[in-house]
């Protein structure tokens, strides 16, 4: 069982570095769910006025990987192996949402999915999908 | 042919928005062919300390859609379908670099390969690659 | 809309050449979604006795290709561009289903997801789930 | 090192079961390695005339398997985690060959790339690349 101290550290945990830098925001941490936000902003976006692929990618990778985490002790770390996104439709708006699931925890890989909305008019649309997969890794291995 | 004036021009038409924000530069430009690099920053890093898995995303789609372009007239925009990228080894480090290259020029669907270099003392590690599926649309499609 | 004889005729074209001879089944057909299954024989395994990955791959390419089919008029022909498939769990046991689903029908590229069940004593197991991308083509494109 | 007699069994071992009966044959086998054919049949191709695009995926996989196969010793299994494959142009022809190498040796994770050709009158033609994830597995786990 996931306990709330926990799930307040991975909800710290989630903004550091360039997930911050990108403006991604907890919305709701659950074991084997996460979700996130991020308001658009003009450096969100690419040559044609869109949001980029490379930020959807990104939101889709980093909360798919805390939907991992939400599976596992303290004594793990999440590594991406790799992943596959789809963009479905042109994202255009004010926000995004990222839905996050665990598909399958093995015993050290895990596969999660990543959905990913555009919101306007308190409309949900869904503009990307991807499929993650995920190794865990004992902290123990990390030398910082 | 790709004349010297449209490599020019896409050059500066990359670093628009999310790419320029990330600080991705273009290193080099010919047909079916793009590279480009970073210089790593803190806010490019995860939680762990390496270079965040979507920022290496972002640079590998973003690059070999550029590679894309290079095999299209200015009547065409490109836009990525999907893509798949690899995490060989854990990205450290101060410098990125971005090979892509246009494997297939079909129609109207181009696939093109991205692999990406962590740059320490001049040496060069294989940290990444990606599989980029794009798509050729009508620039008169978009209303900006 | 699609009808009763467009169905029939899906279901039909469905078991031609390969999926035929890999003894694919159809269970079921409608708009965006079709089902199908396998018995499995020894010739259907790999090294270790599990149900091959191609095999599974194969199955998911093919009824993903299916459910996209009943989306379009009979003017269009269906072709896989690419697709990605994650195997979960090893597969054993008599047989396995397939349940595919059109994520979105673009213009000209349609997305389908397919997960594959291996199924033991009237219980399914998700060992497999793929994504395809596909693309519309003129039928009177193809010169056979 | 791979000696002669661990090659030997390796191109044995690859023509079980499905692999056998989709016809696929060794063709070379070397350190990180691994080259295959097939002669096309009738049973091999789509509803188009094409060769079936789960046939090529089988071929990717197999093939992409068994490079990684010699870079373990006997003591370990491999599977398959995922793997993803574009189709660039539709495979016609009496012949496809598929060559795979691994491109990364992890200390559990192994990634390999296939690439499929067409031949036609003595000329290749690319038309498929396939990434393949796969995962070291200590024989000794599998109670078969």
């Amino acid at each position: 069982m996931i306990d709330n101290k926990r799930i307040e550290f991975l909800k710290k945990d989630f903004v550091q570095g360039f997930p911050g830098y990108c403006g991604f925001k907890v919305e709701y941490a659950g074991k084997g769910k996460f979700q996130t936000s991020i308001e658009i902003r003009p450096e969100h976006t690419q040559q044609d006025g869109f949001v980029h692929a490379g930020l959807i990618a990104a939101m889709a990778d980093h909360t798919a990987g805390y939907s991992a985490f939400t599976t596992v002790s303290e004594e793990f770390r999440i590594l991406t192996i790799e992943f596959k996104i789809n963009f479905l439709k042109p994202a255009k708006g004010k926000n995004l949402i990222c839905r996050s699931k665990v598909l399958n925890r093995g015993k050290t890989i895990i596969v999660a999915e990543s959905e990913i909305f555009s919101v306007n008019d308190m409309k949900e649309k869904l503009v990307a999908k991807a499929t993650v997969t995920l190794i865990m890794v004992p902290a123990s291995s990390f030398k910082r």
